[in-house]
């Protein structure tokens, strides 16, 4: 079977590599409906597992509700502050890190384990593939949005009980990502925090290993070249 | 800041929609290393917490390696068909859930909770953001499959500790995806299991909420019409 044309990958590639966890910039313009559904709707076909589609997709506009959900990102964020020192604590403080009330939609991302249960295929010996299944969700719609010129932001620095309050989840529901979503003034060409030099970003080689944890070198069975070509980072994208 | 030109946009979307879990049809032919390096490159283009970058990517051809996952495999297959009644038990079981021999390359994806820590932005509230990060990475890599016309599969029917001992797992990293990759001879139009009847795909309609969980209908304060929208699916794509 063959892959996409070089047109449709080059489409593809670019939603990939330009797509940025966005903070700040969002213009304040309305989130259209058609590109909202489709964003939803590229969230939806992610795969998961036992065919389970375990998600649910809350969608947030509500002024009083993103203020609460605000407040438990300010709690959260002065409480994580006091587990890093100077001079990280403060370079961490000055950042940026969420547009929970610039962003006119927020989404939560939620997984529901009762769903299509209780015998899921593939659940039984990985309980944590539930979940997994709804990051693979919240990828492709941070890719989708990228592709309809939406920035997305993952807030994370938020407490769990905090928005399960605010959103009305029931027991068992788990919120597993709190996007922010709107335009954006730009994608900037790098990512946030490797522009502002606090984590470099890793050699593709130094996360690949062969056959065992550890093993940087592809040995006999490889084809001759693949660890240069995976240095390289592939001939044909940036 | 604009989208994706309508031709990207048809490309990105393809491989988001005709993505598949493949399980069988692997055709044996090799994976070319380029286009290793470019589905690898994606993977580490994804978003991670605090940009973390907490993930490895484990290059499994070795026959003996697979060999110890496949029984992995089988072990854990017979063990969860014992929480399935008849005649859903047998049905279980009459499924093709893996490729782990019949495909040349197989990916056992990892999140190693120390990389680039012990602080990492975004993860004290939710340490599970670490492994969630690495999901995204395991989405991107499975749509860029798609796009080079590789199939992938994501075998969660394994014991974590026999992957960790097949694979010489360090203390503290975890299994969080193993796929199966190569050639295949085709992406069908369905899932296996929506085709075999084992589940219905969920109406998009269905897991979106408004607001609060369990509102279905978009109230005041959203464009008229955006619930139908949903519901739609979006007036452009599959």
């Amino acid at each position: 079977m063959e892959g996409l044309s070089e047109g449709e990958k080059a489409g593809f590639y670019k939603a990939v590599f330009t797509r940025r966890d966005v903070r700040s910039g969002f213009t304040g313009s309305e989130v259209g409906a058609a590109a909202l559904a489709r964003v939803l709707r590229a969230a939806h076909h992610a795969p998961s597992v036992g065919f389970s589609q375990p998600w649910n997709f809350i969608l947030v506009r509500d002024r009083a509700t993103r203020e609460r959900v605000k407040r438990s990102f300010e709690e959260e964020r002065l409480r994580s502050s006091r587990l890093v020192e100077e001079p990280r604590r403060s370079e961490y403080l000055s950042f940026k890190l969420e547009g929970i009330l610039d962003a006119p939609v927020n989404v939560c991302v939620t997984y529901d384990p009762s769903r299509s249960g209780p015998f899921v295929i593939g659940r039984a010996s990985a309980p944590e593939a539930g979940a997994y299944s709804v990051c693979c969700a919240v990828q492709n719609l941070w890719l989708a949005a990228r592709a309809e010129g939406l920035g997305v932001g993952w807030v994370s620095i938020l407490s769990n009980e905090a928005l399960a309050g605010a959103l009305g989840l029931p027991d068992g529901v788990t919120p597993v990502a709190y996007l922010c979503l709107g335009h954006v003034e730009e994608f900037a060409p790098r990512p946030d925090l490797e522009e502002a030099g606090w984590l470099p970003r890793l050699g593709l080689e130094d996360v690949v290993y062969y056959e065992r944890w550890g093993r940087g070198e592809a040995g006999p069975g490889w084809e001759s070249g693949v660890g240069e070509t995976i240095r390289r980072g592939g001939p044909d994208y940036p």
